[in-house]
Formats: C-alpha cells, structure tokens, sequence
C-alpha cells in the first residue's frame, strides 16, 4: 500500500521530500535541487538521467521500498534499453514515476556535477561545471497570425524548459537557424554557453532534433618556450589528448626580455609574433582534434594561462611596457573572448576563450593557475609555491595572506646553456647517483629502461644511447658532486683537493668531471663543467633569492611545506633541490610536486565557472612583490650563490645528507650570523 | 550680503537647490539634476558646460541676484575666451563658483539631451541621446607596487570621473591603449558606447589628451530599390550629408519575391546578395563621409532599418522562408551590432549597429521606423499611414490600438511597368492637369523651372526636354483623366465616347491619351495607355484592399486622417490619391505627407536611446494583419479596382470633386450596397 504523497529519498545526497503519486523521478530531483543531469529535458531520449532505485527495507532512512515503488519499465525505457541498452537495475529518471516511498541512488555518471578525481594524488578534484552545455529544446511553430521570429521562439523555449533566459546568437549561428529547426521538426539541440561574467547567454552551435554528441574544450599552457594543451571533454572532465609544440615565437628571442627587445628593435615586430603564436595555437587545436578522432567543431571553449608578455602578445596587444619600469599591463583582468578575435579558426567559428587574470605586470595568468590549482589561500600551513621555467613563478602563502613575485632564473634549469645540457627527450640522463667512496657515477637514460638493478639506475660503463644531460640531471648531477666532496660550497670543483679519481679533469683552468664517455662507440663525452656550475648556481640563487624576499615580506624565516610545479619540478629530486640551495630548507616529506599546475589550473578553469570567478577574486587579494626593483633580492641573490647557502640554515637537510662543509648549513654560527644580517638589511 | 547656503535656481528648467558657498555651477547642475552638457568632467577645456547667469530683482522666483552671485571670471575663462571666444554673459559652469543667491540660464547648445527640431513641421522634435559620446579622463598612473592594468584604472575613473561602470573593449581598441595614455600624459578621451541594451558600455575610440571632434552616425533606409541614409552629427543631430544610391540586389530580381526566388533557384545566391548590399553600404558610407568632409573613422554608429528580405540579406540570413507562408522570420526582436559583424569596414572598426524590430514576415523595420516616426500608438484620432513603395506597408491606429499589414502594389507608383514610365529624375513628368472642357493637359517636369505661370505648370506644347512620366505623373495623369471624364469608373479609356480631342488616339482595340508629344524635337511621344491605367489600377487595389482590410479589423468604415509617407508619398496629390481611391475617403485638410518616415524614424532611433526602447516595446503591441492568407483581401481587391472603388464611399472627396459617375462616390445607393456587401463578407 503506498502514501498518496509518497517519500522519496535520494542518495548519495540524501535530500528527501513528498511528491504526488505519478510524478516523474526527474521532476522530483530538481525539485529537491538533487543534481540529476537530462539534456533532452525529459524526453526519454538522452539517458542522462539515469537512476538506481534500491528496493528493500532502509531503516536507517525509516522507509520500506515496496516493489512497485516506481511505475514499470514503460515503452520509452524499452525502446532505449532494445536500442542503445540500459544497464541492469536502471531506469530513465524522466520516464520513471513515484507510486511509493522510494529510495533512488544517482550514479556518478548521471550527476551534471560529476567529480573529476585526477591522478596526481596530491591535487584536488575538479567538478564539471562547464560554461558551454547542450540542450534539447522544443521549439512552437511559426504561426502567422502571432507573428515573432524563429529565433525569439527558441529564447522563449529556451527560458521555459531550461530556465535560460535572454539568449543571444552570433549571426553566422542564426544563419543558420531556420533550417535546422525545420529538419528537426521543431526540436532542437543546442550548445549553450553560459558563463561567470553576467554576459547574456551565447547560442555556439545547433543540430536538428536529438544530438547526442560531446563537446570539448582546450586547456592551453602557452609558455615561452612550449605550448601544451590538453583536450577535455566538457562532460566529464576527460583528457582526449594532450600535446605540447615549441612556441614559434622563440625564433625572436630565447626568452621574454628579448622578445620585448625585438619588438622595440622592429617596429610590426608584435604583430608578426602574434600572428605567429595563433597560427601555432591553430596548428596545435587541429593536431589534438586528429589524434583524438574528433570533429574541430567540436571544440567550443578554450581556456589560456601564460606569462604577461605571452599574454600580451597572444591578444595582439604590444608588451613593450612590460619590458621597463613600471611593468604596467595593458589589462590584467580576466578576459572572455570570442576565438575569432583571436584568429583561432580550428575550432568551432563561435567558440569561447577564457584567459585567466594577470597578477602583476612579471606574475601572470600562468602564476595564477598555478594558484588556483594549489590553492595556496586554503592552506593552514605555509606553503611555497614554485614553477620553474625560463621565468620562475613564485607563491608562499596560506589561508591569511598570500604573496607572489617572479624571478628570472633564465633557461638552465631547462638544459640551456649547460655544456653537454639538452631538452628532456630520449638519450637525456635526467637522474644522476656519485659514490661518495669511489666518485663512480650512475644514472638514468629518458626512454633506457635496460638497468643492471631495481633502483633503475645503471653504471655509466653500463650504458649507451646517451645524448646529453637533461635539467634534472644536471641539477642531480651538481648535488651529487657536492655531495661526494667533489664541489665545495662555494661551487669550485676539485677546490677540496678531491682528485682521487680519474674522472676529474682540468679543463683550462679549471676542472671538469667525466659523467660519461661514450666516444669508444662514437657517442658524445659528457662532463660537468666549472662553467656548467656557475650556470646552476646563477638560476638557483635567482629562484631562492626570490623565495627568500617573499619569505621576508611574510616575516618568516622558514616555510612548511614546498610545492615544485611546472613540467621540469615533477622531474626533481627535492633532496637534491635543496642540496643545491634552489628552495629553502623544510622537512624533505614536506617538499612534494604538483606537475605542470599551471597546466592543471587552465583545466580546472576550462571546466568549472566557480574556479573561474574563485581566481578573479583570489588574484585581487594576492600581494604582489616586485623582485626587479627591490634592492634586497641582489643582497638575497649573492648570498645564496653558495651551495646551499652562505648564511642561511638547512637543519632539515642536515637531518638526512651530511654535506662535506658543515657549517653552512645546520644552523650553527653561520647560520646565526645570517640572521643578524638579515636584521639590519 | 549672501547668505551662507545660496540659493541656486536654474532656468529654463525651474530646478533649484541650496548650495555650499564655492560650489562650481556644474556641480550645483549635476546633484539637481539639470541637463548641462561637458566633455571634460569640469576640467575647463571643453566649454561644453557654457551657462548665463542672470543679474537684478527675480521677483517671479523670490531672489535678488547681486553682481557677484558668482566668483570673478578666472585664469581658465580668459584664457579660454582668448583663445577660443566666450560670448558676452557667458561663463563656464566648471569655473564659476557660487558666492551668493543666482539664477542660471542653460543655453540650447549646452544642454546635453539637444532638441532637434525637423524642418518638416508635422513631424516631431527628436532630443539627443545617442549611445556614444566623448568623455575625458584622468587615469591614475601605474604603480609597481599596487599592480594593474592601464585599462582596469581607466575604468576605475571612467566610473568615478562619469559613473560610467563596467566598461569593455574590443583587443584592437585595447591594443592602442598603452601609448595613447601615456602620449596625453594619463589624460585620455574617450569615445563610449553604451545603448539601451543593459549590455555592458564599451570603449570604441580613444585620443590622447582633450579631444574636442565630434561623432557622426549613419541613418540607412535600406530599400529595395533604393539605399538611403543620412550623416548625422551625434551631438547635434545635425544632418551633415544625404544620399540614395540604387540597391545592388536589382541585379538579382526587381522586387523582394523575385529575390527570394533568385535565392530558391540559385544555391549561395543569397550570399551574393549579402556581399553586394554590404559592399554598396561601404561604397555609401564612404561617400557620405568624403561629401561632409570628415574622416571616416569619425562615424561610430549606425542604424538601419529595412524591410524583412532587405533585412535578413543584411544580417547574411537566407530569406526563403519569407517567401511562403507562414513567412517566419529568422529573428524579429531589433539587433545591436558590431559594425564589423556586417562587413561594414567603412567606418570606425569598433562602430556599432543598431537594426530596429520588424513586426513581422511581411512588415519589417521600416514600418517599426515610420510608427516610430509618426507616432499612430499616441494619436488621439484614429490615423492611416500608408508608405508606399514596391511594397506598402500600411499603419492604422491610435493610442489605444495599432494595426499594421503590407501589400504587394508592385514598382507601378514608382514609374515601373508603365508604359513612358521613368524614375523621379529631371525630365520626368511629376504633376499633371488636364482642362475638364478642352482635354488639354498642363504639367510640371523635374527639373525643368520655366513655365507659362505662377502655378509652376505649363501646356504641354510649351514644354521641352521631357523624358518620360514618374509616379506622381501617372497617378496625376490618370486621376485627372478620370475627373475630365476620357476614363469611365472602371478604369475604360474613351468608354463614354469622350472622343472630342485630338489627342485621344485608338491602339489596338483599345485608346490612348497622348500627353506629350515631342517627336518634332526627336524627343518621345508619352501617352497614357489603357495598360497603364491597368497597372495602376492593380497597384491602386492593393493598397486600398490592405487599408481596408485593418479598417475590416479596427471595426470602422472611415479613417481620421492619412499620412502619405515614403519619398513618394511626399509628391503625391492627396486629391487625385483619393480620386484614383488609393486611399480611403477623408477630408482632404487630413491627408498630408510625412515625407520619407521610415528615413526619420532611422534618425530618430540613432540619435535617441529612449526612442529604441520605445519602437521595441511598441512592436510588441502592433497587431499585425496578414494580407497574403486573408480571403477578404482578394474582395476588396476586386472592389478597389473601380476609380474610386466600386462600393465605398468617397463623401469627403465629393465635397470637393464631382466625378463624371457620381453614383460611386457620393454616399449614395452604391455604397449602401458596398456596406451590406460587407456585411455578408
């Protein structure tokens, strides 16, 4: 015997509430605000709304679920399950009726709000609020005596089956309107873009009758030196395909400051790498759709995270100003666009881009993502944030303040300007072990995975195929050397009289050590060069120096935890970072990475509004330090050309690596010395 | 003496206040409310804010003004009255300062919301309030320290400086920000634009310093036939330059259905036709803005309005489905626009583009534009505006209800398929007599000032360099023929055997009326054929059966007043329009010619915001009457086709014209007969 106002509960959120006999499943969860997904609107045609009743006694809900609870499977729901099938036990939330107390689970995959549990265990979850989402609308027919428009008939559907309100269209949408609502008999799938900014709600695209296709979005990193996107699925967050293309504007300069110098050398010299950048964002939308199987059209919205003058230069705006005090951006705000103003063709004609908020004219939409996806302004304990690229983006902050600046450590760190360096690619060493006792070198090879044991390291007599040294092999390879009483703390080779072994050799008037020699099988001779250190040491003290001055500006003198982040800071060894004195002393399993944040930043704001409007106002309150003028960062910087540092304590790092010149970093006298001179800096 | 808190009273507005001693008239205007116009936000430059002051015994008003009611006239007036010439008494409200009781006079020219008072005396005032105007601006400069962008702290003052919040930019008006500001040392002008939309205002043009060049848009009547538009100075309202050219479409098919059918049988024909009016638009502009002698870059706005294929082959929208019932227009709802959305490239890059509402498939915006123009939704008496062209659109109403259709009368007013027909250009016969005793015709000819009389008409043998005969010429000629009794009520040449002229001449089995005969001097022989008078008929009937059939629907037999627009209703006869029956019966004082209403109501929505919102609120109330599927349509066709009509009555034409067939004008039994007709329909 049922209620005539039966109870129905859904799960796993737990909301409840009465409902007339005979009301549909789908009617009663947006009742209750249950975050139940239709497109169709409940037409028994998408089966996003798919649901699990449980039949059965539930008394920790107090209720019994008779079998009859929900009305039988009806023709709809069998013509689907005969056509495209229906999992055992589920029925179509819009076709099911209430005719009893009732308990329904909603499956993750039927929620319009789905989580997004990515795979770095460190991150958060992203939840699918996408701006752009399709909806299945019926729409009156024209009728002469009450005469409007077609395309006021569909705002007007619109607003009543969906609560959309003030639709507007771009005319090459509406051109094509007619037709299609004609085909579709009057039904109509729409991709609705929608977003944070109060701007009215766009029509990007729109199929005759039921269109049961995906859409996609791009997350785009567009660094100086790389660009990487990832291709997501707008429904549940999924990475279709991920690619990464040198940035064709390095043929104008290595890095930022001498892309602003050949802008001020050749006047146009803005627009020719604008016009170049696009044509590479286009290459790179064409290439992900390929390798993804997709239709370009597909792919409604774009999201971009860059550094200011990428910004700049991406939106056809001259960084000139960037390049001199005082730094000021044309605009910092976020910006929502359309993708043709931006000359992005490979993608669906009316789709949307978002590109992040700029914090300051040296920290940009890139340090913001990065914020965003390590949300240092939830953290309880004082995080340090840092994304090592040509230009490091640094964070330190928690839940009370948060402050950024950027360093310029130059491309090192990426191989550059290291004598046997190279990119990170097959044939690079990207880790590097030294026998304190024999100062024998092992390593690893990128894409070599013939090792002589379970660490996957290899005696260098055991290897082959070796091409050069990768910027975490390099910096393993100088922590190593320290280690091993090779290099001293003031980052001279040999300076300790350790020759005892047949791999160190002068080198003019310097010393060298042989990492590797493959010239027997004609392969490169690979060393770490007295040169190759000063290099190291150069980007190193750049990046702490930097980290140091927020630290001053928050009045600590030590941080809890340290995030790595960008591509290169999953790659690096957080003992062998702090041997070398890049990142402040902290507990070694406090010091984790975060991968390419930035990247993960631009994802999560591709694919939830809120992260969007989160970021806007997180970047407002983000005290900014501007390192270029701030006469501290050069007393900073010298001091910290020792490895690991001149003044500075490392007591954690004292705990795990006996470092062969001890005084610098245990937090002995030198240490206090540092502290006094801190104090009257 | 003065007191403390002086009171300040400005005129012609009557608004009053008391004020703080030292407080700038602007300012005093601006918290009262009072409409004082300034550029510069009271910084002396622009003068915009000029006002006279008023000195001696206010009785009227309660005040006594003392010689210094108002602070001495400052560095910043001389200087400005030196360089650039201050009238006597005037003073700027930004410098000025009140010291004492005063009465302050706000001249026409520095009011904001400007009275435009048209030439043409029927119609109304339009008061200035475009979308876009100039404001200048001080703009915070950048600050290391307190990062953001050049444009955030432009809209930081442009919100503070003229409450103007929220404020948007395209990239390519963004990109031109960074020097601009800095070459007008942080003061920049600004040009705005913010409609009656709710959308956001956004930046079109900007200048470095104080800028002090006006703003122009375009008023476009895109026709059929014909594209025509106005320069307008948007300050002013003044019109800087006018010009019709021919619609390119004419290639494509004469009339809007052969259109339609060129776009059914030619696949892409619709977009050929885009491109060409789009190209022609430019072409237009282009002129215009060389005629008036300005930069091109200067025009920032334009509003179109156009009938619904005109209008959708703009907006690059195939117009099929207005070519069968149930004639749905893609969108009906009025339209703001990038100017570069249309391929307008002839202007300003970010001008914007106002299209108003149509009423429906076959009643389009130039109708909204000539209800805009004449107001039928607040006539206190009941008005028929009929706007002839290829298509009439015809208007019936007063404040409590509006009514509008449209009826296909062909291109036989405008010249076309008549036999000597010509378009209104010099040679071309526009006003025709014909002597009721002797049948010899009298005319005037276009261009052509010569004439035996004051009447401004001449005999026909006094007459050279005629071409052929216009619209108002036929309409003339075969009304006159009617009253002089060569054509019977059925529209028979020579049917009562009025054959006492020479001039009446058989061809075929039917006569003709030889108007002029030039074939002495090689020129043409123009004579009225029995086809003509059928072609005239046609179109005749159609426009009457439309009147009639809103007439059908208001529920009344006669009308209060008629109102000929359109370029051609402008040089119609009222009297022999009605003895022709294009129109309903009506005293003759009532039927007057509103000149090219659809050309003003254009103007108006250009230069008032309240009049878009106005128009688009009223198409929503317009009743729209479809002509094309009303069977009582084809009935009062056939009935129109009599001259006047075969069953209505004309008592007001009788009043004043006594035709040869009296039954069928008079009020008499014919027309008893017409209404019972009527009442059988």
């Amino acid at each position: 015997m049922t209620d005539q106002m039966p109870l129905v509960i859904f799960t796993p959120s737990g909301k409840r509430g009465r409902f007339a006999l005979g009301t549909p499943v789908l009617t009663a969860a947006r009742q209750l605000g249950v975050d139940l997904d239709s497109v169709c609107g409940g037409r028994g045609i998408c089966s996003k709304c798919q649901v699990s009743p449980s039949y059965g006694d539930f008394s920790k809900h107090g209720v019994r679920v008779a079998d009859d609870a929900l009305s039988a499977v009806n023709a709809v729901e069998e013509r689907y399950d005969r056509l495209r099938g229906l999992k055992p036990g589920r029925r179509l939330g819009c076709q099911a009726t209430i005719q009893g107390d009732v308990v329904i689970d909603v499956p993750p995959e039927s929620q319009v709000h789905k989580q997004v549990v990515r795979k770095e265990a460190t991150a958060r979850a992203i939840t699918m609020d996408p701006a752009t989402r399709l909806c299945l609308v019926q729409v009156e027919e024209p009728d002469m005596h009450e005469p409007s428009g077609d395309f006021e008939r569909l705002q007007k559907a619109l607003s009543a089956q969906w609560g959309i309100d003030g639709l507007t269209a771009p005319l090459p949408v509406l051109s094509r309107l007619q037709p299609i609502l004609r085909k579709g008999n009057w039904q109509v799938t729409v991709a609705i873009h929608h977003d944070h900014t109060g701007a009215a709600p766009r029509l990007i695209d729109l199929w005759p009758g039921f269109h049961d296709g995906a859409l996609y979005g791009l997350a785009i990193d567009l660094g100086s030196t790389t660009i990487a996107a990832h291709l997501c699925d707008l429904v549940n967050g999924e990475v279709r395909a991920s690619a990464g293309i040198m940035n064709p504007q390095i043929r104008f300069g290595e890095d930022l400051m001498s892309r602003v110098s050949y802008v001020m050398m050749n006047p146009g010299g803005d627009r020719e790498m604008t016009a170049a950048v696009r044509q590479a964002l286009n290459d790179l939308a064409a290439s992900l759709a390929a390798e993804a199987g997709i239709d370009a059209r597909t792919i409604v919205e774009a999201s971009f995270v860059c550094n200011p003058v990428m910004h700049h230069l991406l939106l056809g705006i001259d960084p000139v100003e960037l390049g001199q005090a005082p730094f000021a951006l044309a605009t910092s705000s976020s910006l929502s666009l359309d993708a043709a103003e931006l000359d992005l063709t490979a993608v669906n004609p009316a789709a949307r881009v978002y590109i992040l908020p700029c914090i300051a004219g040296h920290v940009g939409a890139d340090a913001a993502a990065v914020a965003l996806s390590e949300e240092p302004y939830r953290s309880e304990d004082l995080v340090l944030i840092v994304d090592v690229g040509t230009n490091a983006e640094i964070l330190l902050g928690n839940k009370e303040r948060v402050l950024a600046c950027s360093s310029p450590t130059g491309p090192a760190f990426e191989g550059a300007q290291i004598s046997s360096g190279q990119r990170a690619a097959p044939g690079a060493i990207e880790r590097v072990q030294i026998d304190p006792e024999t100062k024998e070198p092992r390593f690893r090879v990128i894409g070599c995975d013939l090792w002589s044991d379970d660490s996957g390291f290899a005696a260098a007599t055991a290897t082959t195929g070796v091409t050069g040294i990768c910027g975490s092999g390099i910096i393993e390879a100088v922590a190593e050397m320290r280690m091993a009483g090779l290099v001293d703390a003031s980052g001279l080779i040999g300076a300790a009289g350790q020759t005892g072994t047949s791999r160190m050799e002068p080198e003019g008037r310097t010393q060298s050590y042989l990492l590797y020699d493959g010239s027997a099988d004609g392969g490169p001779r690979i060393t770490v060069t007295q040169g190759d250190i000063r290099a190291i040491q150069l980007a190193k003290s750049a990046l702490y120096a930097g980290a140091r001055l927020l630290m001053d500006e928050m009045g600590v003198d030590k941080v809890d935890r340290v995030v790595l982040a960008g591509a290169f800071g999953a790659h690096i060894s957080p003992k062998h970072a702090m041997v070398l004195g890049m990142i402040p002393d902290a507990p070694l399993d406090r010091v984790m990475s975060a991968g390419n944040a930035a990247g993960t930043g631009a994802r999560i704001a591709l694919c939830n509004l809120a992260a969007r409007t989160e970021i806007e106002q997180v970047v407002g309150r983000i005290h900014k330090v501007e390192t270029a003028v701030e006469p501290r960062f050069q007393e900073h910087f010298i001091a910290a050309n020792a490895l690991p540092h001149a003044t500075d304590p490392f007591p954690e790092l004292a705990k795990v690596v006996s470092l062969p010149n001890p005084s610098f970093n245990t937090g002995g006298d030198g240490a206090a010395a540092g502290r006094r001179r801190r104090r009257r800096g």
